[in-house]
């Protein structure tokens, strides 16, 4: 497949009550879907302890491995065990400071709530203000569902995006600020894909024939097949081809020639019935 | 919090799909949670793509942060693209190799399938054989609900455990064959916690006295508030203390003197209602 092409991506779980199993973690599929929407490419998901250590390295890795953007969810709240922003301000060497964009969109919505008489008071507190305190240079990033600002940090080629951990609140900074940001930027792949269903030819008959055609085709066609049991005495299978290419015609010339090749094999092997679903 | 006490453990999740959002990985909360139950320490879970050398290399890095066990999901299965133990054998520089015990657990459970008229024949072709390949010295761990045995691996003090992406197969061989080795040799820690629900002093009135609180007890004990909103105009929040040891009684004791500092604090504070529930 055509990785290199698009844009690579991680994302960085940030919580101890995930590793615990005692919540479970929705945000990192979420992401993961629309990235995959996107035509980006992401490489890994790494679930971390909230400890600012563990949080800075994860990052620092994803960053040597090549990731140009690093997206990590949870740990931006005001309490001190919120320490994703540390951590981020570690892994880039740069200061905290406080940000005064995060700073008004804060005010702005205590201001509300306070006129609303949710909270009784709008002063930006200490604890308050911790969630505008964000490495320098950072972008503060507009959450409509909540109070702490999302954070965006640009390092050496790298833009690494912080997003809180309650799932409305990521899904809206990241609807809001961070989409569009990806759109703009990014370089992004066609993914085109395709099953073919077949009776008749047992996976073990066809595996070894379509290894060679995954392997003729320079993996550019990623090729898995899911068995899916008997029929009237005949296996039923199911084989997934997906093209990726930064190139749609590219895309569809590499998934074209590869079901052709596929649906020859399964022929030969004396398929009853053969069908083909566009994805 | 006693961590170095508790055996490490990190969790690898294989799956391309997984990374392109289309399947929704739910065997890292289940692992996680069971690993909870059993007192020993999660320190990562990492989603890596169908690729030997990335897995090797997830595997490698787990073993040199310290992790005594991991334990891996997905890709055993019969087809060119399962390469989860091809990724292991390379982590642990070892030569894959057929298993004579894993040949008789998978001759077994085709001769029943072939008695039952499931499938045609048991014979073991060289697709069915690719399932008891394994890097040298490997233990096969018994498959009660499909073919893929999982594989059960000793490198340098640590333990690489695979097992199977299909979660009904992962579940019933964490049970019968892993549960019981981790039992017997992690050290585990005992994990007590306590919610204190506390009416009246918003969390940015108690948060940095807790967090001195915190500091003090050397972090032995873990703390985290969540705020639960407003009702009858003052501020509700829930604190969770969690203490962890590996003797019951030190992480009683360290409990307790949490949980009396921290009443002590809200009450000066001017808190209108404190109640405490055992978890």
């Amino acid at each position: 497949m055509a990785r290199a092409k698009a844009t690579s991506f991680e994302i960085i779980i940030v919580g101890n009550e995930i590793l615990s199993g005692s919540i479970k973690d929705t945000n990192s599929g979420w992401l993961a879907a629309r990235l995959g929407e996107l035509g980006v490419y992401l490489r890994r998901i790494t679930t971390v302890r909230d400890d600012v250590s563990e949080i800075s390295s994860a990052i620092r890795e994803a960053i040597r491995r090549g990731a140009k953007w690093v997206i990590t969810s949870g740990g931006l709240g005001p309490t001190f065990d919120d320490i994703t922003l540390e951590a981020v301000a570690k892994a880039v060497n740069r200061k905290l400071t406080v940000n005064q964009e995060a700073v008004n969109m804060l005010r702005a919505r205590y201001e509300r709530l306070a006129a609303q008489g949710v909270i009784r008071d709008a002063h930006l507190t200490p604890v308050r203000l911790k969630m505008a305190t964000m490495p320098r240079g950072a972008i503060a990033l507009r959450n409509n569902e909540g109070s702490a600002p999302g954070c965006l940090v640009r390092y050496r080629g790298a833009t690494i995006v912080s997003l809180p951990g309650v799932p409305r609140e990521l899904m809206d900074i990241f609807e809001n600020e961070v989409r569009p940001r990806i759109e703009k930027e990014a370089s992004r792949i066609h993914r085109l894909g395709v099953w073919i269903k077949v009776k008749g030819v047992p996976e073990s008959v066809y595996a070894p024939e379509i290894e060679k055609t995954y392997k003729a085709l320079r993996k550019k066609v990623y090729v898995k097949s899911h068995p899916m049991g008997i029929q009237d005495g005949l296996s039923l299978t199911r084989i997934e081809l997906i093209s990726e290419d930064a190139s749609r015609e590219r895309a569809e010339r590499n998934l074209k020639e590869a079901e052709e090749q596929i649906i020859q094999i399964l022929k030969e092997k004396g398929a009853v019935e053969i069908s083909v679903e566009r994805r």
